[in-house]
């Protein structure tokens, strides 16, 4: 899989990207990321991407030409099997779309910043819309991250142990059950004795009887299939 | 505001932090975000934050012992309002719980990595757990990231224009409507004329239309008041 993100604020994205799971799925080759700095496709001398809003009011708008040329730029030398648009208004991003988004070969992610892209952008280009929840961000850097780690871990390969990542939160449409480890004991705080037992099918009873428990009280709509 | 944020992997912060609006608000003193690395606080020549799940099972867990260490420093130092856990099991953040901490003091959050923090460190230390969504992801520190960023830019003072994040999406219960800027047309896609009018009420009117309009088909929900 490979991912090309565009931003006004290349800088946001240097950590993110160079460590953790995202750099050992580079470096085994199963991923790679490049993020595109939009400036580099402004013209003038002034280098500008944003403008005024027609209409008025607050906030700076992400204008349709700079995003038009590097989009096209990088259509010439890629196939994109989506061209996202990181907005609050997108579709809400949850675990079936990371698994669905990880089948794929190439993505595009455009990011928002400012009060947005100037809509025209999103009606000639973008091919799919997400928001990563109810909430408004600074700019769409931080969320096109969030969908490039939930999608790019779940490439078979990218985690230690492949079967890490299927007992997470939400991939059985319960939450995770509570964990432990050592020290067995700690201020007085014991480790539920049924996990040192060394019973695996007790253990995976008590683990699965959490997952359910766990779920009613602090997830119920899980539970109601919505 | 102060936000202290305990992670194992501080490389992945070094961008979100340094960058754009949480950058210009600790310039501006309105808020600053201190990183800490959790293996400072182990002890050991191998410097251990995590160990194997009781009871078996794919993934590592990260040990109490660090983290008490670590947290208990902290506290000797400050007073938090809250002590926040990113864990997808955790409370789905919007923007009303982003509202509520930016007026907050001090917020310590921990990442958990991995498979997660040993139960009892939830149970002895933190105060409220957060997910950003129903997806997983290889750690918090995004989540912490993403909860900073739109907590931190909703401080008075730290967006350039005040009103900016006002008319922003979920504020008044609608999703923002179209922006456009310009050119007033580009390969023959034009901006709605209203907005072109300069007659402020009536782009008001269809401001507001257009939010309605986009919020009934993007995310109905809303408008059900849930």
């Amino acid at each position: 899989m490979h991912i090309d993100i565009v931003t006004v604020v290349p800088g946001l994205l240097e950590g993110p990207f160079s460590h953790s799971i995202l750099k050992r799925a580079e470096e085994k080759g199963l991923a790679s990321v490049k993020v595109h700095n939009l400036r580099d496709y402004a013209t003038g001398k002034q280098k500008q991407v944003d403008d005024y809003a027609f209409g008025g009011g607050a906030g700076m708008v992400m204008m349709i030409e700079p995003i038009a040329r590097c989009l096209e730029h990088l259509q010439q030398q890629r196939t994109y099997d989506e061209i996202i648009y990181m907005t609050p208004d997108g579709k809400t991003f949850d675990q079936q779309m990371a698994n669905e988004l990880s089948l794929k070969g190439n993505l595009l992610i455009l990011c928002g910043h400012y009060k947005g892209v100037d809509e025209r952008v999103r009606e000639k280009f973008i091919t799919r819309e997400i928001s990563i929840g109810d909430f408004v961000l600074s700019g769409g850097e931080l969320a096109a991250a969030v969908v490039a780690d939930a999608v790019i871990r779940l490439i078979p390969g990218v985690l230690n142990d492949e079967t890490s990542a299927l007992t997470d939160s939400f991939q059985d449409g319960l939450l995770a059950p509570p964990v432990y480890t050592r020290p067995a004991e700690y201020e007085g705080m014991k480790v539920p004795e049924v996990l040192l037992s060394g019973h695996q099918a007790n253990i995976e009873t008590w683990r699965f009887e959490a997952s359910v428990r766990r779920t009613k009280e602090r997830r119920p709509d899980l539970l109601e299939g919505k």
